[in-house]
């Protein structure tokens, strides 16, 4: 398989837009018609409309964005039938033609960093994403493991560097002479990605960096030039088309950028649709970021 | 219920000593009478095996120790029929009578931290652990949802400080006036304890600090006085008990100690037992780790 920064190079330039849609599915803010007759407190029913649910969006993005990000998390909390929706939902958004980037931030030391690249990404994977979401805090020899499965599958990491929360400063601006501590994350990104790098120029260690910061996404573009960004904080966080600018580079690649509640979710703030038309709403929605992505930011050059 | 940091005091006292039984399932290491008839390429074979040797590790050490650790990365390479086994180990030890910490270094922003929360501590959690490694990159608010859920159900935390792996220093050594990032981190644990102290003096919120920098454990000990501490990293990472000494308290408490693989799989270190007498070796290990500590540190006063 070619590697992942060529991968997903020609998914963006195929489809002409970064816009990546997060599949974060919550039982209250789903459509009606998906809750109906199903039982918030019984695990078999949350996850039978999550699975229906994720599946009802990927049917509507899939002509029209490359990337889809399942937020794991949310799949977790339904217990194994969720994990079983979580599953299902990677499947078949793969079968659709979507290259899927699973938000885990995991991460542990050497042998057990082996084990989560192995389950989320290896050739034997039980869950087959192309991607996978990973904190950097325990270091270098909890990276390498990923990196190497990564690069035997053709697949990515996305290393947290610079997160959207307004709390993520805490640590990751701690700073000694050689800057804060996220761009030592970014440095170490960039190293692995020197000895990685793919025709597209971009290897496969990329970076999460909030949209909510967008002079450190200058900063950090300039620091990683052979990483892929994945941006989230669009939308809901407060982050506007015209701050994710820096994120991409000369040609107009280098960067995903995510929407979740903006888009799934549409149907509760577009008069326009309501609940019996949610997947219009989603339609709707994911063109407008398109458009906004499109006319506001670099992407345009694609 | 009871503040975790009282239930897992209580329990230690009870036991009289802080060992931790890791269960880190890999299918190569398990004793043969587990892999016969089962594929090692089909995960529902795998899950079966990884669930009888947790429960017979537990049937083992149930008597003997207070807490144990499931590795959550092995039960994920499973897919979703290895998540099944960890609900089920996890249920199991509970019935036991034993207290679980569930070793996921799970975290995210806001609503997706508090959705963790939810998943593997929450009064509805459909995994129920007693507690769950946190990693702390994300910062202030990505640490409080845990810490919300955990105050209301009497679970515990246990935040990545010092983890016990050699390139653990590359981001957690960097250092500002106030210390490097591993303080920073401390101090914080220590301020989310301060606000929520029980009357065995510990918080909800403990510290991973690894047995293989002992100075740093006298150090952190001090600047946390209020936290537990989950100790990993003794016997086959080089940690030996007079190297987990600093981790205690005057009391002889406020620590719990982690072996894994020299416990769980004792059977192929040690020529007395052999893989039928599989279980006896866990015994034995156990036996021999109590004892070491107890001589070696101040669990002793316990």
């Amino acid at each position: 398989m070619d590697a992942f920064g060529d991968r997903l190079a020609t998914a963006v330039l195929r489809c002409k837009t970064p816009t990546l849609v997060g599949l974060d599915p919550r039982f209250d803010s789903l459509p009606a018609s998906l809750k109906a007759g199903r039982d918030a407190d019984n695990p078999a029913d949350v996850a039978a409309a999550f699975e229906a649910f994720c599946k009802g969006v990927i049917d509507v993005v899939a002509p029209l964005v490359a990337v889809v990000k399942p937020q794991a998390a949310f799949f977790e909390q339904v217990g194994v039938p969720g994990m079983a929706a979580l599953a299902n939902t990677i499947a078949y958004a793969r079968q659709e033609g979507l290259l899927v980037i699973l938000d885990g931030k995991r991460n542990d030391i050497g042998s057990t960093a082996a084990g989560y690249a192995d389950a989320y990404l290896g050739e034997e994977s039980a869950w087959k994403a192309d991607a996978l979401t990973v904190s950097p805090y325990l270091g270098d020899d909890s990276l390498t493991p990923f990196v190497d499965v990564a690069n035997d599958r053709g697949a990515g990491i996305f290393v947290l560097v610079k997160t959207s929360n307004p709390g993520g400063g805490l640590f990751q601006d701690v700073s000694d002479g050689d800057g804060p501590l996220y761009r030592h994350v970014a440095n170490h990104v960039e190293l692995l990605n020197a000895r990685n790098s793919s025709a597209s120029r971009y290897g496969p260690v990329g970076a999460v960096v909030g949209a909510t910061y967008p002079e450190q996404l200058v900063e950090l573009r300039a620091v990683m030039p052979h990483a892929w960004f994945l941006v989230p904080g669009y939308g809901a966080q407060g982050g506007a088309a015209a701050d994710v600018a820096g994120a991409f580079d000369e040609d107009g690649l280098g960067a995903v950028v995510n929407n979740s509640r903006g888009i799934i979710f549409a149907h509760a703030k577009d008069d326009r649709f309501g609940d019996d038309r949610w997947q219009d709403a989603v339609e709707a929605a994911t063109h407008a970021m398109i458009a906004s992505l499109r006319d506001n930011t670099p992407a345009s050059a694609q």
